[in-house]
């Protein structure tokens, strides 16, 4: 068990203590951005690209910078240490802070962090990684800014709450007949050998973990990448559909609403991906 | 100078000591809904509707109900009396309470109720009331379910920042060519004697001040309503344009994108409404 700690505004505290202003434009607006970086034998997986991340999503919504990335690499690094987080993520929000109650920005904006650690037994993983999930599609009635990492999650919230009442692994959105990306990670598939991937638009994400086998694991693979958005039955006559976010690492997908993709068992391109997943995050985050 | 007081799940406090806590589903995900209720005289306008209105997005969103719409109109009440607010609105929100930091919902969800009175100096609004206002245009990146009150607010406040920037009165939104809202209100425009206005469909959040001229105060006058969706150019050449909404009454535009809306002033349709509008707030809300 960690400590249940939490950073804010650069200070640690106990968790149970921790409160933020009700005026917070957060609480008010869903104001702010977030950022989720995995952990692994207490390091950081991809710390540098999540902070570049975090700071492209602060940019887009104008809210002021207040911290460098070395303050923030220091945070998380504190935050390891003071909760004894070994495996698990760190969560970190930035919201524009408190405000009058008006839509508009306030004149004196003070930025709000919040930063803290969740633990995660990643060996319940294990099965769906081996044996393959179901998920389910559910309409992408996002907004058009699905590339910031903003607070404004509601309709996750209840696409995800929807795949949990269906006894379903996740949910996959749906925009306009295509499938854009899992709730919580990239939704690829491979056909013919290809590795096919929503296009890195305003439409998806584009997380660190996608990016990480689409630019660097499939390509040393020998494998051709197309970012090509395609319909659910495209992807039911794959050979292979897997996941991959922060909290998944690579799952199968081998059913998509009740039905099976093509092969119906985990395929060995995506076990291969797995593995190099694996090896990559060993060598990034080795044990102390 | 109203009492700067909260009421946090009933209970009314000190604004400056009232917290939340930092888990809270709001501060998170933007989980929860809104209702602003304005206030003349001491008196609540349009309570009942605007109750009905909270709660079909409480239930749109899947929040428990926690409070019955007695208790609702109680607080409201309570709320004005220890505040002295005289002139203004209530703002309310419920959040689905605190989480374990998942998207899902918590198994025990307690909803998190927060009410605070905001004074408005309504002689402010004479102005803009008398001779109209700019307006500018901003792409409606929302999600596709506006007709709910939710906390996912964030392309609202980008937007109304940018109307603020610019000078403008008010942003207001066009998706796919065709004109939806203002950010805070119904964009309303006269042509041909004929009122047009957006479908109150999942593209706009049909607001109870808008409902009111369309619903009661046109017909009244015996003016034909269009519930029809038209584009900025089509706006350009109307006789009159306004908006509609609980923070403005009703305010003429006479210019959208600094290009002049027809007639380029205020004119006579814009007006009579005006004075049913006022004549129907202080009969519902007449001096104490």
């Amino acid at each position: 068990m960690i400590k249940d700690l939490i950073l804010i505004n650069g200070e640690i505290m106990e968790k149970s203590e921790a409160t933020i202003a009700c005026g917070d434009r957060g609480q008010q607006f869903g104001d702010g951005v977030f950022e989720l970086v995995p952990v692994y034998n207490g390091r950081c997986f991809a710390l540098l690209p999540h902070m570049e991340s975090l700071f492209k999503s602060v940019m887009a919504i104008k809210i002021p910078g207040i911290y460098t990335v070395e303050e923030l690499v220091e945070f998380h690094e504190e935050l390891i240490a003071a909760t004894g987080l070994e495996n698990g993520e760190i969560y970190t929000q930035v919201t524009r802070g408190e405000g009058n109650g008006q839509l508009a920005f306030p004149e004196m904006m003070i930025p709000q962090l919040t930063m803290f650690a969740v633990e995660k037994d990643r060996t319940v993983l294990a099965g769906p990684q081996e044996k393959g999930v179901t998920v389910i599609t559910e309409t992408d009635e996002r907004w058009q800014r699905c590339d910031i990492n903003s607070l404004n999650r509601l309709p996750e919230v209840l696409a995800k709450q929807k795949a949990y009442i269906g006894k379903a692994f996740e949910a996959i959105f749906v925009r306009e007949g295509k499938i854009t990306e899992a709730v919580e990670g990239d939704f690829i598939i491979v056909k013919d050998e290809i590795v096919w991937i929503h296009p890195a638009n305003n439409l998806i994400h584009n997380n660190i973990t996608g990016r990480l086998v689409k630019e660097r694991l499939a390509p040393d693979m020998g494998l051709q990448v197309v970012e090509k958005a395609f319909t659910v039955d495209f992807a039911l006559k794959a050979e292979e559909a897997f996941i991959v976010g922060p909290q998944y690492e690579i799952v199968p997908v081998t059913k998509i609403d009740r039905k099976f993709v093509a092969e119906r068992q985990v395929g060995p391109v995506t076990q291969k991906l797995q593995a190099a997943f694996k090896e990559f995050i060993m060598k990034e985050c080795p044990k102390k």
